[in-house]
């Protein structure tokens, strides 16, 4: 079967362009200098190239990550970069039969994971961003805490977040030396071998972190292809041309199907003009006809996978690659 | 078991204020004049309590919808509110076992529709929204195209999409006959007894529509709030606070849980700053604690229930409600 053929709306992986994105990766970070972040594909099928490529600790954002990574395998390392103070899914992530730390940033989620099973821990520092992480001058007395209440602590993170999507580099450079240096300040009271941080936008700037947590070279976006990096944008929404006229057409794939928090998708060759739940309106260059297939590049991955059940896999890019396999996006929601 | 004490972030509604709202638009547009449309909640549990209320037919955004409802036993007259070329999907939905209308608006939508076992059709108008729908003038020429085709045509569609949703109500009403003159040409040329109409910003606006399709008036969402519509929020996400400081707090659900296509969601006394994948931000008037749970209010009801599996029925408003039953979001996704 042809991209072209499947049922619309589906999210196509150009398995040509993710094997690129997945060896050049793999490249520049080796190892262990690399923790993958599932959240960006939420697939454990796509997580096992990653760990076959030698990347065996990955980074999650919720519990159910850590769990089904586990159930799939891949359990070696894994961090739930992100804070829980839920006993019930503490208490899974501890069982799940891995290797699991988990983020701490305060008195009440140190509490929680000595509370529920777990055993190690990183210290969250932030390190400018407004979300989570502790002031960098907190984290040797939360790490006291921690270690106190009976929790491993292997060192610090510190998300730069707020660079990450930062198109030029220069100033990505600048801001990501100063998440550093707050994080250097924090990594000096907390003591362990860990520093993870970084994402695919400072995957080649953060060289302080021992390891980056890069999620979404994998399959890029168009948000993260503005910054000119070594990754190609590999995923797509095949949708269908259900209306045509001289000013606009309309395929189906509308805002359920491409998450619109970073924008409007885009489509070669047309201006797009909005997006409605199951409808993209949009100005082609040259008239499409009705039944006509068209590449739907969604602004922004992570959100984007989590609508879907599945990704088919061609073997190249294009409406005319052949359907080779399809991966589920087995990681989604938030069941345990 | 207390919403507080649900698994977050969870899809909360608040029974008695969906209660009221189904009540409030059997009153006013009782038995067949309201086609509640489905793609607002995706939920059968919920369509079978319109039902309940005399409410025999409705409106259907994808294919996999109109299947759904069918296997869920109400399928007595179901409208396919969207154009499809799928031959594989517009055989299912004629072959579901219920009463199917589809819409067309060209002549490759009827030539589908009839070599696919489609009996009954609608011809999809343009008002005003730059979507799908055929010019009103082409109406005619595309009913009898139809007709001659083998299909029934029960009459006409215009969905004044681009008026639903503008807050001032005496902008609605002028923007409404705007868009319904254009419509009543279509009638004239089209014939049949069906004019299919309308959304929640319209449903006491729009008098010349045989049947209204409205769908966010069960739940409704901050964006229809701003109408003074006589229909109140009574659907939520419930957040667990994660992280706390001085300047802000962060709780569980974020853009993967709630859609950002018309803009951040609230919390109660408080401003929230952004969304990431699985966080929000917000500054609280109040400090909150970690481990406490907040009520986030999307502001589009479609996007975020698809973005879930189920959701908790309460027994009132609030995080002090009691949990009463859940609903799965069964007409989700595109398979059929």
């Amino acid at each position: 079967m042809k991209v072209a053929d499947l049922s619309t709306p589906a999210l196509v992986v150009d398995t040509q362009g993710m094997y690129a994105n997945l060896d050049a990766m793999t490249a520049a970070l080796p190892g262990a200098r690399l923790r993958p972040h599932v959240k960006a594909h939420k697939c454990t099928s796509l997580a096992s190239e990653q760990a076959a490529r030698g990347h065996r600790a990955f980074t999650c954002a919720t519990p159910g990550e850590v769990v089904g990574m586990a159930r799939a395998g891949i359990a070696d390392d894994l961090l739930l970069a992100n804070e829980c103070v839920d006993p019930t899914r503490l208490r899974a992530i501890a069982d799940c039969g891995g290797r699991v730390t988990v983020a701490v940033d305060s008195e009440a989620t140190i509490a929680a994971a000595a509370a529920n099973g777990v055993h190690d821990v990183l210290i969250d520092v932030s390190v400018g961003m407004p979300r989570c992480g502790c002031a960098p001058d907190e984290a040797g007395r939360l790490a006291d805490l921690a270690r106190a209440s009976g929790l491993g602590v292997r060192g610090v993170m510190g998300y730069e977040g707020h660079v990450v999507g930062i198109a030029d580099r220069e100033k990505r450079v600048a801001m990501t030396a100063a998440s550093m240096e707050m994080l250097a300040e924090a990594v000096a009271l907390v003591g362990g071998d860990v520093i993870s941080a970084g994402g695919t936008g400072t995957y080649d700037i953060n060289a302080y972190a021992t390891e980056i947590q890069a999620g979404s070279y994998a399959l890029m976006d168009n948000a993260y292809a503005e910054l000119a990096l070594p990754f190609r944008r590999s995923l797509a929404i095949v949708a269908t041309v259900i209306h045509s006229e001289s000013t606009h057409a309309v395929a189906d794939c509308g805002l359920k199907a491409n998450s619109m928090d970073h924008g409007n998708p885009t489509i070669d060759g047309a201006a797009v003009w909005f997006c409605s739940d199951e409808h993209v309106t949009f100005a082609p260059s040259e008239p499409v006809d009705i039944g006509e297939r068209v590449l739907v590049w969604p602004a922004h991955v992570d959100p984007t996978i989590a609508q879907h059940e599945r990704m088919q896999l061609a073997d190249g890019p294009g409406l005319d690659a052949t359907v080779i396999d399809t991966w589920p996006v087995d990681l989604r929601g938030w069941d345990i």
